[in-house]
């Protein structure tokens, strides 16, 4: 059972992102993004006002700066050569100007360095100045999207990580089901399905499972009759209703990683109407599934599903894109949208989730995480998506 | 019972904030920060790869910048006069096209714009041009953290709602030590706990409850025994043993405002060595207390704390500053810190939480929540602070 990734593939991709900041002229670099610290690293942390950055030197070793806090934090999970530390933010001394000794130490002046953003930022309350005014590196060139594009791709453990996600939030969301019935309030039935698929969940993996997140949950967002018009609804405490249709969501995070499950359900019953917008929406999100395969671009897929609303003259309930890839973040790049057209490949895990939007009547919209194969696609989420089987209550 | 901010104090926000506006030379502005969104418009979305902008116009109208799957609830939820939409990221557009297409209709290029980033950002798949490639306006001022400073000092109704974060926050923590014993593992007592204490909290609230964020909870984030001299620890899913402190934390949103609860606990007992350290730790938690007034600057409490720290010779276990505001975000600005010198108000909300870790043993950490009065501060969380109470299991 893989429940984690080893040092060894950290050290893997390490390498290959050292490989690709030559092949983009960098002899360093300097990093802040929290996700792409983690995948390069292994260290999981809270982001705060206290900045953290990674460094990568001009002789490829990676190391943390880090507040005086997170030092032995730091090394005891991070896959890095060294920790470098202030005391404090904002401190009587400011984080930056400790980080500005640490890149002048490691000749950053002389260098060519890769950087992903202008400085450390967060809501937290951090201000402070931007990476150019820090040193005076010989050539800055920007690396934004180079490890997220590094991470478009997973490899066999990091799938099966997503294989392990997907199979907690499918027991997470068979009990959301279970307790769902006229009557009853949403925040009663995700508590519920909830708490019991995390504790099975504990007894089944034991002492080695790490969520770096939330364990096993489902939940229904808002997404309860009408109201599920909103695709990014909030929680509203919703009461349930016979003949509502509600949209489920369930999930799970194992070392970090993410899968996706919404169906969309009625309770006790449903109406022609609501069958018909569910049946096209099923069969939207079947076109998509037989259209997936490594080296068509991703906006081929958007550009099925489209056409198929507009032949059926449903494009007016449309308000979003088909899916997005995942993994560490709930959604990441590439997009099954008319505008990307990144080209897929075997290893790409995505959502699809193609979705009708009815003003009074609500969402139809299931989402399913699948991965891209050598031939096709392979489904990671399996709850049944048919009429009859979501008919709950 | 207040649950909510409605719609006449978020008028009056921005009622202010555009007088703030004004007098830093601002007639206009644009906008990215979610939280700051959420404050100023009561419009609370979940941030993904699709941009979304507040815009201040020159007359002082506050209108919202959207994909097309947020417009109808942005116009349900938002105090707002208007809604600007695009059909989606990346789509065959760039949405900072459309942008730019509002900004010009509303004379941008003519006025003096506060901006409080170069752009939207976001980890979640996003890349875009800088605001200031999109449109020239006459004069640009970073206006980064100017609604931070106006969420510095809470309302009644804001005191309200964090109170009521604490009462929940308060039954979880209770919960939490209920079902803390040795043997037991860390995941399974706060998933009962927080399964229990939310039930208890929808059952007494009501239908009127909104989290905009999570309902009652209670977890350890690894800090058990030894552990827990890693302050930001990640759930470890570690296992109680006798004679281990462990360090909890409680919290629960309403309507997105929070609380900060945690204890330093001792499993069945505690060492003499333990308990002179835990001493410690309340007797330095005292001092800020009795330190925290208005009119003082916040690195006053930070000073006071550290000096008994160093009069005791336990400097070299602190890791981190005393405190941080808090409201709508878990950590903001000000902070108790020896370089924050913000002087202090009435109604400012800050955790105290001056810490000491012990390799080998692990953390002697309470926080609690406190609001700052006319004459001195008054506690917002009340779980019991003495060494008695705190033997559990």
């Amino acid at each position: 059972m893989i429940l984690s990734i080893p040092a060894s593939e950290i050290e893997q991709r390490q390498q290959r992102f050292v490989e690709t900041l030559s092949a983009h002229g960098c002899d360093a670099a300097l990093m802040f993004s929290v996700t792409d610290i983690f995948y390069l690293t292994g260290f999981n942390f809270r982001p705060s006002e206290r900045p953290i950055a990674l460094i990568v030197d001009a002789q490829g070793a990676f190391s943390l700066f880090v507040p005086r806090m997170e030092v032995e934090h730091a090394q005891a999970y991070a896959v890095i050569s060294q920790t470098h530390d202030y005391p404090e933010y904002p401190g009587m001394t400011h984080p930056m100007e400790y980080l500005k000794d640490v890149l002048q130490v490691k000749g950053f002046t002389t260098l060519s360095v890769g950087v992903d953003a202008d400085g450390y930022s967060s809501a937290k309350g951090y201000a402070g100045p931007a990476v150019t005014s820090l040193v005076p590196f010989a050539n800055k060139v920007s690396i934004k999207g180079l490890v997220e594009r590094q991470r478009y791709i997973k490899s066999y453990r990091e799938i099966e990580l997503i294989k392990e996600s997907a199979r907690w939030g499918n027991l997470a969301h068979s009990l959301l089901v279970k307790y769902t019935q006229a009557g009853g309030r949403e925040m009663q039935a995700e508590g519920r399905a909830t708490q019991e698929a995390a504790q099975a969940m504990f007894a089944t993996l034991g002492a080695g499972y790490r969520p770096y997140g939330s364990p096993a949950h489902a939940f229904y967002r808002g997404q309860i009759g009408p109201h599920s018009a909103f695709p990014h609804s909030q929680n509203q405490n919703a009461q349930f209703k016979s003949g509502f249709n509600v949209v489920s969501q369930a999930a799970c995070d194992v070392w970090g990683y993410k899968s996706e499950l919404e169906r969309t359900m009625f309770i006790d019953h449903a109406s022609s109407t609501q069958e018909t917008f569910f049946n096209h929406m099923v069969q939207a999100q079947d076109i998509a599934f037989g259209t997936i395969k490594p080296g068509i671009p991703a906006s081929r897929v958007e550009e099925e599903v489209q056409r198929y609303f507009k032949d059926q003259n449903l494009t007016q309930y449309v308000k979003h894109h088909t899916g997005h890839n995942l993994g560490l973040l709930n959604h990441e790049a590439p997009f099954f949208d008319l505008g990307d057209h990144t080209v897929l490949e075997a290893g790409m895990v995505f959502s699809v989730e193609p979705g009708l939007y009815v003003e009074g009547l609500g969402a139809f919209r299931h989402s399913d995480t699948i991965v891209i194969t050598d031939s096709g696609m392979e489904m990671i989420t399996y709850f049944p998506r048919d009429f009859e089987s979501l008919i709950i209550g």
